[in-house]
């Protein structure tokens, strides 16, 4: 009986709860021992972020991420023939460096909600966000460091690099908001620089930790780099399909913000009568003063006109196209045939996941 | 005959301007390059920022900043024995995280302006600000650990560590300034972490890329720390008590700001009646909500009564004090003697500077 949950759902019988879930288990009490070390008061805010407790400073059980980076990190070293818990650090180090990433960007982009919950800069205040971000992004490398190793040195050259575009992507992703056209290239550019890099490295960094070389770390660069494409693709189609409750986002989530996402873009270049009325619409939004007064309708006008200009299925497609790519990467690279097949349905679940 | 210019001075003969003149000359073009692998528009910013360009991007002649550090990086690869140019690195790196903390700490603080002109958040806003000093701090370890050696290793580790201390510091001063009272002993730890912790590792990095033993370093990092509490003394009394002129910044500029730097903290510590009365005007100052429109005599009137309770007399005695351990602290290392001169000549010319 097939389950309701897309996450016990398998394409080879591998159970991707479980998987998720060691990820998780294996790497939390590392990460939570690293925050622990922050001075007062960025520990309590970092633990806020991370819903460990709550804005009163109460236990909490948040919700967490879906945990898809720690998972990949503990399955890349068992490629390199290393125990999972070889990429204990690697996986912290990538949760961190990723938690940095929305600490800045939800103040950088005004967001006000994360995972049903205010965000840090909303309850402490702009400077702690920038502040515990920047903490977590030096623990990211002291983490993996302090192990004193070769390969440690070799990993966090890899996650700096990822770092780094990362920070590039979002500098593309806020000044094409101001962009009135960009074009379905750039927006994969960019889309690969702010999700794919850090996949790659979440999907690298335990097979280099476990001694693997670059032929081998590079190759599953690859695929976690077209998986974090896959993985975007249907962030995008969420961001403007999806259902609030699931995402823990308003409806419209990404057409209340005037991204220009996948949808979007794809649906502005096909040039049909919707494709141009989407335009005209989206070139007056960008000077109406009462945009933020907009009702659900005029949003799901024009969500209706990205579909009709075949944007939300291009964007279908194109997270299909990507998870083809990560699994085609994956047969360059020799591995236990059970690794490659969790690694295979990891991609599967991120082109079906819900939220 | 004495120079007018205290650069020009020297305690054994050592031309500390040719000294600072050699580690900018030979780390700009390094910092440069680095900085124009930024996406755009961060190279821009972060140019505007280094003082290369101006507000309109038109290439201007900044004053930058005295270029202690880097001098500091080149002299430290000499004392393992190595070429300065060993230490160009090791220089770049530290410069970069220095700046990214510039940046993030101006937008916190809510500073406007920095070496004479608008600072990064004030022309190019806060979003920029926060990116382009991310990018920074990334680059930092990636100018490092791309030169793939263990010696790179090590030293980005040692920089991983003092960028955390940084970050600490500065969590410190901003919950100090909504603190009625702070210790001498809470303030010097707040300094150490802010000041004395990048400036060990500017002293020490050098000499690790150099292949120094730990040993070396560790003792070269003691004389750093010690240099940058002298340095932060004096800084703590140019904030108050420094020429507009000279300094940059406003008459009176950390007053006006609440900060408890160490001349108002060892005022306050000190009991007597000026200090008594200190503690009671600030303590006013701390609920009052004209503070802003505050004249020129009240400012004056607080310096005069921190100068009555010993706090300036102190400070300037803490910078003898902690230069003291600096120079003693070089004792316990082997070098060439022209290298010691000039380590020794950097310490007394940080704890005569007018700027």
């Amino acid at each position: 009986m097939p389950s309701a949950n897309p996450a016990d759902d398998t394409a080879a019988g591998v159970e991707i709860a479980a998987l998720l879930e060691r990820g998780r288990d294996l790497s939390t009490p590392v990460l939570r021992a690293a925050v622990n070390r922050l001075a007062a008061p960025m520990d309590t805010v970092a633990s806020y972020h991370f819903g460990w407790i709550d804005a009163a400073g109460q236990p909490s059980v948040g919700e967490g991420g879906k945990a898809v980076r720690p998972a990949l990190a503990l399955l890349s070293a068992e490629v390199a023939g290393a125990r999972p818990e070889v990429g204990i650090p690697g996986a912290v180090a990538v949760e961190l460096v990723h938690n940095f990433s929305l600490l800045h960007d939800d103040l950088m982009d005004g967001d006000e909600q994360r995972r049903h919950r205010d965000t840090v800069w909303k309850v402490h205040g702009p400077a702690q966000a920038i502040l515990v971000g920047d903490a977590l992004f030096a623990l990211a490398n002291e983490v993996l460091l302090e192990l004193g190793t070769a390969e440690a040195g070799r990993a966090t050259r890899r996650l700096t690099v990822a770092s780094r575009k990362l920070i590039d992507g979002q500098a593309q992703d806020i000044s094409y908001e101001h962009r009135e056209r960009v074009t379905v290239e750039e927006c994969l550019e960019m889309e690969g620089n702010k999700t794919g890099a850090l996949l790659a490295c979440a999907a690298s960094i335990g097979a280099v930790l476990g001694g693997a070389d670059d032929r081998t770390a590079d190759t599953l660069e690859a695929y976690g780099y077209h998986l974090g494409l896959a993985f975007q693709a249907i962030d995008d189609l969420l961001g403007i399909w999806g259902d609030p409750v699931t995402t823990g986002k308003q409806t419209w989530s990404d057409l209340r913000q005037r991204k220009k996402s996948l949808p979007v873009v794809a649906a502005l270049a096909e040039g049909g009568p919707a494709s141009r009325e989407l335009g005209e619409l989206l070139a007056a939004d960008a000077k109406s003063n009462d945009f933020d007064s907009f009702s659900e309708e005029e949003f799901a006008t024009r969500a209706a006109l990205i579909e009709e200009a075949g944007g939300r299925e291009w964007t279908s497609q194109e997270a299909r196209r990507q998870h083809a790519v990560a699994i085609e990467a994956l047969a360059g690279v020799d591995m236990p045939t059970h690794v490659r097949a969790q690694l295979a349905a990891l991609a599967d679940f991120v082109v079906v996941r819900k939220r």
